[in-house]
């Protein structure tokens, strides 16, 4: 099944990402839901809400579980979300006296939130080493080519003379801003979701609070009050991803400017034609337009999602499940095919 | 892998429509890329392009062809497209002497844009099935209750009186016009692709015109000079699925609204919460709204791919082939969740 | 005051149109209303709702009347609507006997949609001059330059020779299509909005559709059953204007590449930079690029707004009015740019 | 002349904002654009590139001087950007001997994102009082009825009972996040543009950087090197105004789906219906939700503007102009619109 090229057997070769498929695979989801299931139930004994024993049970179902899928298919069109047949299908695994223990105080809002945040830190370390290999990249054109004469272009016609190291500063700079904004978004992303039926904890008393930090400290997440009605923290990142997605689109751009027969760039490798065996095409550059253009056309719908009705949207959350893991998937495959296409470039500029 | 939930293990089950995972695998994709080498095949027999042998040859070929799928996923990322490696391949599977007379003449585009259109045949055909469901949906929910009366909302108020009937016609009424614009789009698309490297047919001489409009014939497409940069065939399309999915999407939204525990509506089924085992959720009803939004969205992607440069674009047709799947399968889905969703309402209006 | 480029006092030079400023201007609208009201009393008049003397008096008073503005301004600020405000200055003009007949069995949104439309069918006329004119640019530049040959490009890159006729051909095609969509859509568009409070029309009785039918014929619109919730007619019109700035957006690229200090264009004219004097900017080329991706913007906002709950949703409908008259002055704003762009054009290809 | 509701006679007092008005009106732009000459000037003199007696009759010159508006309209319409006949005016105020010294290495994008970024900053100002008003009309909100309870909703269902302060809580914590993040911009936003013809201030030697920061300091704005091809720093700003847009559409989506004749909700005012005079329309509650899907889709045009070609996109950079006011817009009248429907809130929840 491919009706996303991300999903799919062999588009995905190109407009697709090894490690996004994984972080956002059945999989990977499952085990985040158990994560958070498993440190719910310890966080719970720990303050003494749930047994010891019961903890102990829960997480040692955790480890060993493995879904009926096709029966969480079936639910999810019935419920919406996967959580209750999963929720059912993990007491089954449960000694009878522990079951009631299971997920307790929580809603399906708070795991799928917070598996989603499990996911998004591997999701930031990779777009960290995405953006340092390309920054890292350019310096090396820079050295390599920086002193070379370039025409500098503006509207598209030639105007004066720069440098390859000009052109190479205004590629890098945005990059280097935007790790510089995940710097300062890690100091409070990826957060916990964790607020109950409607956002009030209303079955841990008092303990609300302090559950979820424990919470949040074993899932390595940062502690913040539930925020699932809130969604400007997760369309922030989605905007993030955009930002990256089109600075890297502007240097697709211009390499296939720069690729039109110019004397200017040399480039190894390069596509096949079906027509024109003697055609080298600069694919991964006009890779990197589209790529931006898709994140610029999803981020539209997140900032939809913004209007999240009451304590909890089925719309308007439904439709972030529907966007937001493409966006992160074509950010980090404009990432990789940046890195290629830098990679590959012989010669830039005039000595 | 299921970074899209139309191709997610679970998630397919709420957001997902088997057909569409149907039409847009990559099986039915080689499948319809095969039709399109076979009829040009016969029809450049016929037209004396190439021997009978030859083309005998190819369509025995392409009966019997299966892929080696991980050197076309290799390949796709080099070439930009999967046709020249796909050629290739098809072409190691046939004799020697009738290797030249695979693909004369035609280029990546032509397979690929013709190869959608002959999925999107099956996909006009359910779009009109659907349609028609819901329609009949609605006239036995007027049938049954249209008497009833309902209170009418406006600015999300309560108006004055209406009857159930006067809403249902507002549902309607859409869907009817879209079954007539269906009507129409049918009498010059889908269509086929077929101009050569650059348009122009140009190894055809003049022959190219009547081997075309074989080729359509035999691939039941629509004939049509080529046209390669003029997406506006495409994005008309686009466009009308998106209609369709707002037009389910103000139904959902609807529904929504009065399942707010109103004794105006009763809904059998309803999804399951894991916080709160006493609710019912109109999960389909919201699932509408967000299909709606989430083409709304789409939609901007493919009017920005009107902007396909030159001869051929490979950022704005690439940008199509990340959205127009998803934007049908959205589709697809909307009118199977609407058809389910009518078909649970128990009671509607007052008698 | 001039938030938008196209109210601007200068930019509305580069990014204006004369004629969509006068159709979205405050005093059309009220024109237009003022027609509205007017046709109403006439037919209620035919139909023995209302008095022939309330009739003429309406009449006569819509001839005559001239809002005061600043308490306009104040009540839409209240009402969200002008007409509750306007009605009420309106009424203040006409004998008291005959004011209970003014508006009567109408709604805001009656009114408000119907002087849209009044307005879009000017806007008709100029799509199919503007569509025209530049069919017949484009015809007499394949008469004067149609057999010279053209450098074809794909995926940006130099691939095989075509013509100009060619090249031509494909800017062409789909301005042929817009043209005949355009008479398709005149066939049922622009369409009259007639259904009172709630669409019933519960004040007219049985002579509801009489009194709509004769409205129809005297403001020279479609009829048709209200639609006020039903924005798939206004989004469908959105969506072709769309496609007509996006067809032109390729135009503009097309041309913006082959400014690019080839020497197969030859425009007069040209804008001047402030920096660098020798050079001559293809400004009009760019601007139909930034158009097409404006529009192709804004249509996802209008498809948003088919979710439109119930039987009016201030949200929905306030969002077309934010995005509808700006698409409009695109599309007329680009056939403008276009014929002149073309217009400018001396030389095409090499002979 | 108003095809944006922004600039209506009439709809501005519903759609509209004086601040944003005045901040984005010719007449400011033609001030700042005076303030960027002045500063050049002037820093230009200190560093001894320009005579002091030429900066002197330039700043008087820009004190003094008055467009032909009419020109700027014509030329405009030919140069694509406002500058070059501008500056032609300007200098014809000039005694000859320093005519050459104005505009100095300066390029119109220096300008006009100048004058952009000068204008910014009065925005930000008042989306902090903005912010902060609102947030103080909440915490008077909370004070008044936060122990009321309240009935929670999940998926448009009646969940579980909240209390007031709860939903006060879900709406306010993301404004605080916005003041935040506010405070976190203005730590390097606005900035100065200053880079000559392509990037390079190539006419100013190697003083270019210290005529920039003395400019930046002059003008109040964050010294950074050009940044004209980077929009990274502009999409980002758009991305924050949409965000707080946003969250007032939530907040208006909850009002209207209170107010659905709820107990729950009592507003003063409330619009007048033309067909119904009993009812009260929860207007700004909608005009909310219309504001933020407005916004949400504008921000798709803003990213799209990131793909901005070599050292100068006309495309990419019109583009911006077209949308980024109206989103500011969007955001200040929202903010107002958020402040008086909390205004007229006068209970919430049940005691």
């Amino acid at each position: 099944m491919s009706i996303s090229p991300f999903d799919h057997p062999f588009l995905s070769g190109l407009i697709g990402d090894e490690e996004a498929a994984q972080w956002f695979s059945a999989e990977s989801d499952i085990a985040a839901i158990l994560q958070f299931e498993s440190a719910l139930a310890k966080a719970q004994a720990t303050e003494n809400i749930i047994e010891n024993a019961a903890s102990e049970a829960i997480e040692k179902a955790c480890q060993a579980f493995s879904p009926d899928m096709a029966a969480l298919k079936s639910a999810v069109a019935l419920d919406g979300v996967v959580i209750p047949e999963l929720i059912r299908q993990l007491r089954e695994t449960i000694p009878l006296e522990h079951r009631a223990s299971v997920h307790l105080g929580a809603t399906s809002q708070d795991v799928i939130d917070t598996s989603l945040m499990i996911r998004l830190k591997a999701v930031m370390t990779r777009l960290e080493t995405g953006l340092s290999g390309i920054i890292a990249d350019l310096d090396q054109l820079e050295k390599a080519f920086g002193n070379n004469g370039l025409m500098g272009h503006t509207r598209m016609q030639a105007a004066i003379p720069i440098t390859v190291r000009d052109r190479i500063e205004s590629w890098r700079t945005p990059l280097l801003r935007h790790r510089k904004r995940l710097d300062l978004l890690k100091l409070d992303f990826p957060v916990i979701q964790f607020g109950g039926a409607a956002g009030t904890l209303e079955k841990l008393g008092d303990k609300g609070p302090a559950v979820r930090e424990r919470m949040a400290a074993l899932l390595g997440l940062h502690d913040t009050p539930q925020w699932h009605s809130q969604r400007d923290i997760i369309v922030e990142f989605a905007d993030f991803v955009s930002l990256i997605s089109g600075s890297l689109g502007k240097i697709g751009q211009d390499i296939a400017l720069l690729a039109q027969g110019s004397t200017e760039l040399k480039l190894s490798g390069g596509g096949k034609s079906s027509a024109m065996p003697h055609k080298q095409n600069p694919v991964l550059a006009e890779l990197l337009v589209a790529l931006a253009r898709y994140n610029a056309t999803q981020v539209s719908g997140m900032h939809h999602a913004l209007v999240h009705e009451q304590e909890r949207s089925g719309a308007a959350w439904t439709l972030e499940w529907m966007i937001l893991p493409s966006m992160v998937a074509t950010t980090t495959t404009a990432l990789r095919s940046a890195s290629t296409l830098l990679g590959s470039i012989e010669s830039l500029g005039k000595a």
